[in-house]
């Protein structure tokens, strides 16, 4: 059977695969952007879920990581195995959280052992985090124009103020600049997101706050943010990278360190393949601007044009691979795969060298 | 706090729940219509994934269940607990499997305890199967118009003969006819379906096979099926509907059995707010025909409009719900959403009576 040249043999499929070289390679060059840049790194961790990749990204100088749910946060927190220099001992659920009752008590058991930040885009959310006035810390959430959560900037001091009244720390202004997931957008995503940050920020100082993070940070504008206009840096989909990646032209299709290995099933009439590698283990993420629903990493003319729970519908020209040949998927958006699987294989060498569980896995709450 | 009026009080969200008596609803008449329409039940468990519900589904006269990979065949025939009556005795994968070499040693000891009939579109497949003859029984798959995998029906015949030269039982033809998934679609597709099937099957009788069996459905199709047209019927989603089911027309809302719980956690601007429910719990299923990323239960004027991996962005008109408030959302394709969680809350009267694990999740191979 022929098998794709990044793949490893004997593979059963579907099966979604870390490339070590890759994922050492994204992992590293971004903590040296953030370092040229004089930016903290907080990476976003909903992206891997991994203990193991947490444990990297803190070795490599992250400050801390962030979360999007309390429950990802007390997971990748509770690492006891983690060798010196690699525990996370600080997170940041950078999400407009509606503290319920339940969560104020598992955040309270989290102070224990870390230091906790939490999202708010509300003074009445803020309020209700009374209980956790000394123990954690607030990050008010501005939008820089995605249009999604998040107060003006001129609407962070009021936010602010509500946390400062009950004894909480208010640490700063953050922002997810989600704008820049489009052809081109980017930079000016980038460009917005500075501004909204500063503006928020100079509302803080003006109220009286001080040393005011600005948080922020996708991976397509990451590495356009200048030198001093951040001082905290959030990207997650970096690690892996995935097609919406490639084709948005943040990074070559070398550095995608994900991939999910499928079976040609079916090749029902000329020019047209299915893969075994379907919605529900790509993720069905598809974006108005994606040139289908995910790539095949060794053939780049192929393109992914229909997609069901289990089946990939490929559109390619010349003969294509043969029935019940290997290939290498690349999905459009790798948070969604991550969370598809309990398991990551792990690559190296061509050879699959560990299995990292997907620890964080539906840690919805 | 307010709360929708479907939902218990006190849930904990996002949270994944199940309506039992619209579930039984709906079981039931999907039963009844195969009967009176003459058709054999086959569920597509992929829907579901749950022991519990496969159980009812026999229990209600299914001749079987439907899957769509040996994993989901493995688990689904594997209830020990299974009251006299709701074994699954007999399972059809129904997709066109390349058989590697560890598939055909699992539907060998497969075939040790249940009927299984595995899909096959071309005649590679089919001989890679020799090892399983005298055990399995084949269905050859049929494309009626949607322009995934299946063979047109003249080159059913061959397929079948391929099947026939090594001594597997060919038990007929089958299809499905996705294509029903479009606005005032399903009745073309149905017609298209019986269309196809009907060839393929006169193409095997003129080759000599006998009782050739004509599977198809789809959930938006299976009730426009004519009495005669098909001898198997194998819809999924109808057990739970969704948002697309209620879009397309199928059913109202009201039939609706699956929604996920969600908690207003932001009201950014009037007019919008923020849900904690997003793609990682709802699936990030949107076709392009949606009206939205899913529907509001108890807010019939509400859209999603924007989905991310943990918020759910709604605008609707007048004050809407409050933060902190509870509302029941509507997957889009509740096949998804249900493959995103470990278990479901069944509710019974307002009250959450039991957890069903979704035993399948994830079995995608």
């Amino acid at each position: 059977m022929l098998v794709d040249p990044l793949l490893p043999v004997g593979l059963a499929t579907p099966a979604t695969l870390v490339f070590a070289d890759r994922l050492e390679h994204n992992l590293a060059s971004m903590a040296a952007f953030a370092d040229a840049t004089g930016v903290a790194l907080r990476p976003h961790a909903k992206t891997h879920k991994c203990l193991e990749i947490a444990r990297r990204q803190m070795l490599l100088g992250a400050r801390g990581l962030s979360v999007a749910t309390v429950g990802e946060a007390e997971i990748l927190t509770s690492d006891r195995s983690a060798p010196s220099g690699s525990e996370v001992d600080d997170v940041f659920v950078a999400y407009p959280l509606w503290p319920a009752d339940d969560l104020i008590a598992r955040l309270l058991r989290l102070t224990e052992r870390v230091r906790v930040t939490v999202g708010a885009d509300s003074s009445e959310a803020v309020e209700r985090l009374a209980p956790l006035a000394g123990r954690v810390r607030i990050m008010v959430e501005v939008d820089c124009g995605l249009g999604r959560s998040g107060v003006t900037p001129a609407e962070a001091a009021p936010v602010a103020r509500a946390g400062e009244r009950i004894g909480l720390e208010v640490s700063g202004v953050f922002t997810f600049p989600g704008q820049s997931y489009g052809p081109g957008a980017p930079a000016r995503a980038a460009a917005e997101e500075s501004a909204a940050l500063a503006e928020a920020a100079a509302f803080l100082t003006s109220a009286g706050f001080e040393s005011v993070e600005r948080s922020g940070g996708s991976s397509p504008s990451a590495r356009l943010v200048q030198p001093g206009a951040l001082t905290e840096l959030r990207p997650g989909v970096y690690v892996f990278n995935d097609a919406q990646q490639v084709e948005l032209g943040v990074v070559p299709m070398e550095d995608v360190a994900l991939m999910v290995a499928a079976t040609v099933v079916s090749r029902p009439v000329p020019g047209r393949i299915v893969l075994d590698a379907g919605s529900k283990v790509l993720g069905p993420d598809r974006p108005p601007w994606a040139s289908g629903y995910g790539r095949l990493a060794e053939w780049p003319d192929a393109r992914i044009v229909g997609l069901w729970e289990h089946h990939a519908v490929v559109e390619l020209e010349g003969p294509g691979p043969a029935l019940g040949e290997l290939v290498a998927v690349v999905p459009n958006h790798v948070c969604s795969a991550v969370n598809l699987v309990p398991e990551l294989l792990v690559v190296d060498r061509g050879l699959v060298v560990e299995r990292w569980k997907v620890d964080a896995r539906a840690a919805n709450r």
